[in-house]
């Protein structure tokens, strides 16, 4: 970037970080594109480690993408390397050759088979990856790595994103305490589907791998998959879930077992927050909005309803505009496609109903609605008034900041 | 609009126009929502004059849509109305009172039943149009109605647009001399699906009401149809096209005769240029894009990748900055969920094969793309090495103009 971003006005506060036991982090600047800063981190995970992941849907994956999604097959974890700058995306041969080379570093100093080390990187597309200044660094920072090393992780692999983000929440497992600890990154290029830019949460719960791989599925539906900045899905996007097992829970074999019900809600809680931080640092965003859709067909039907209207430019730069132009919002709804039937249609802006079947509400007062769009958090709601499908998104608006941003990136 | 807006650096000039016999036009300040500019447009057509149309897909039209759409079935035009600012949309049964009032004011005025007067509107959502403005401006309107009122019509229902648009082809059918002439208007909320924005078109030829909507309905497709600028799509589209017989040309009963060739060349290449018109008048466009997608699987398939690739933010911000960022295009065509193999992939620019194979072409010089991004043509050629689908799409870039003129519109 030739200048740094301006941090996000909603940037949220970087919560206290602890531990997760079992977990070992750390980053250092290898210089594979910036300068200045870190940009390679790595993770380490006591044997036994089980992991989850999801995965972009993209039909042209980077190589870093397909390398993890086969590690997941065997649903253990020792290491994690990730690194930001270069998302060794579109590299043919080379970036598969860098793949092998990165796993297989970090393998010998982990003392694990390649294939228990996932990788991850996000940045520009198409361009090599120097993976020897990655096998360069690696003996050092493995030899650093402490279990304090989360907010570095969190800032190592930033690349767009103007704060570090990390939530961490302490639940249990069968009276058993739990600590749930995650890092995310991604600020433009996010429109998730079934995944997201990155995010790596680890948990000191011993759960099967099976177990981890459906709870963080399940999860990701209505956090990650929940949330969209410009319509763009990255070739990238990986969310990995690691269980440590140092809790000393009783292993829990089921996904459905009541004993997991606080961890679940946990889990979702937190990924739910760690979503809305990229939103909330979602390229030029200055407003977080969430758009709920209900009475529509199907729950399906009213996320992609509530995604037409997220996604569009209109809506986002109306709200850019503090305009409470609900006008775009039936628009939207119109275009997407799904069934909706104008004279059934009501939109509320910050609660106030604004439209009703068909038509503005009588005697409607813009007032409050005016006094909401002036806000950071914007409220969309739209009722379809066909059946009970429900779905709830959150985006960002659309400003000059992302013009900014995304006119002059590889400069 | 707070103030007038520049014209884009993309504008086409306006053609010559001439005359098409059998149509009478004008155009009117009716005060409806802007000052001191026309904003209300009559077309009378001769009788007999048959008429074809295609409207937008939105499952929330504005009453002037489902008042056309009904009106269509007679497949006969002796008038049309339209008026710019206000779209008469979500206006629940006052908006239908509106059409119905404009139409028989009209009706009467050209001696003919209402169900032959065709309504357009275009403009803000949500507001009750003031028919009354309408109707007491338009018995002055009608009597001013010339053979020479094209160009006063394309800039009588502009809204955002920054240049008039219209266009004109000579032709022939069986030898027999023939015009066709259009105008159009549309600037933002341009993603048509079947439709588009407003475009009027008409011809002194002969031609039943089934062959002229046949012919309009396989002309748009790739035109209007193949044009996006935001991705999204408006309430109130719609393209009509009027024959008024008085070229004298015979009587042409199907639309696969051969005597139409000409004619269907013609159409199809004035619906191209007008829909590009609306390309260039982009909101807040620099560059002009074509977007090229061959080997796909089919047509259809080939369409949504362009599509996708066209509406890209992400795609379009990059070449606002004159960034040939390629890494973007094989994001979009990852992202669109069609049939597509990165290792298969081929991505050209301004002509010059960037990347294929799954990776950068060996020895790739930038000097000539470069070059090629700070044109005003921007061509992306993708190739998909999967079939035979091919599709083109144009678009426009993204910038700080469409945010300035959406971040504002209504006030």
């Amino acid at each position: 970037m030739a200048k740094p971003l301006p941090v996000s006005p909603l940037a949220s506060p970087l919560p206290a970080l602890g531990t997760v036991r079992g977990v070992r982090l750390g980053a250092v600047a290898a210089g594979i594109r910036y300068q200045g800063r870190t940009d390679l981190v790595v993770a380490e995970f006591d044997a036994g480690t089980t992991v989850g992941g999801v995965f972009t849907r993209s039909k042209c994956p980077g190589a870093p993408v397909d390398w993890s999604r086969t590690a997941l097959k065997g649903g253990l974890a020792r290491a994690l390397v990730v690194n930001a700058g270069n998302a060794n995306v579109f590299t043919g041969k080379a970036g598969i050759e860098t793949c092998r080379a990165t796993a297989e570093s970090e393998a010998s100093l982990a003392g694990c088979p390649a294939t228990e080390v996932f990788l991850a990187s996000t940045g520009v597309i198409g361009e090599v990856l120097p993976v020897e200044r990655i096998t360069a660094a690696l003996p050092a920072l493995h030899a650093s790595l402490t279990e304090n090393g989360w907010e570095a992780a969190a800032r190592g692999i930033m690349t767009t994103d103007t704060f570090p983000k990390a939530a961490v929440r302490k639940t249990e497992i069968d009276g058993v305490a739990v600590t749930i600890q995650g890092i995310a990154k991604g600020s433009g290029m996010i429109a998730p589907d079934m995944a997201t830019m990155l995010s790596f949460v680890a948990t000191d719960a011993a759960l099967p791998a099976p177990v981890v791989q459906a709870m963080l599925s399940s999860g990701t539906i209505h956090s990650f998959n929940a949330i969209t900045v410009d319509s763009d899905t990255s070739t990238s996007d990986m969310v990995l879930l690691f269980a440590t097992g140092k809790a000393g829970n009783q292993a829990v074999s089921s996904v459905d077992d009541p004993r997991l019900a606080s961890f679940r809600t946990a889990l979702n809680d937190l990924l739910l927050d760690l979503a809305l931080m990229v939103v909330r640092d979602g390229e030029g965003a200055t407003k977080q909005i969430r758009v709920r859709v209900t009475g529509a067909v199907s729950d399906q039907s009213a996320r992609i309803v509530a995604k037409a209207i997220a996604d569009s430019p209109l809506v986002k730069t109306a709200i850019a505009g503090e305009d409470a132009n609900w006008g775009r919002v039936v628009m939207a709804v119109g275009k997407c496609g799904e069934p909706a039937d104008r004279d059934l249609l009501a939109v509320a802006i910050g609660g106030v109903t604004i439209a009703s079947e068909g038509t503005v509400v009588e005697g409607y007062d813009e007032t409050p609605v005016v006094a909401h769009m002036k806000g950071q958090d914007i409220d969309i709601d739209v009722d379809l008034g066909l059946g009970d499908g429900q779905s709830t998104v959150w985006t960002c608006d659309l400003t000059h900041g992302y013009i900014d941003i995304n006119g002059s990136y590889r400069s």
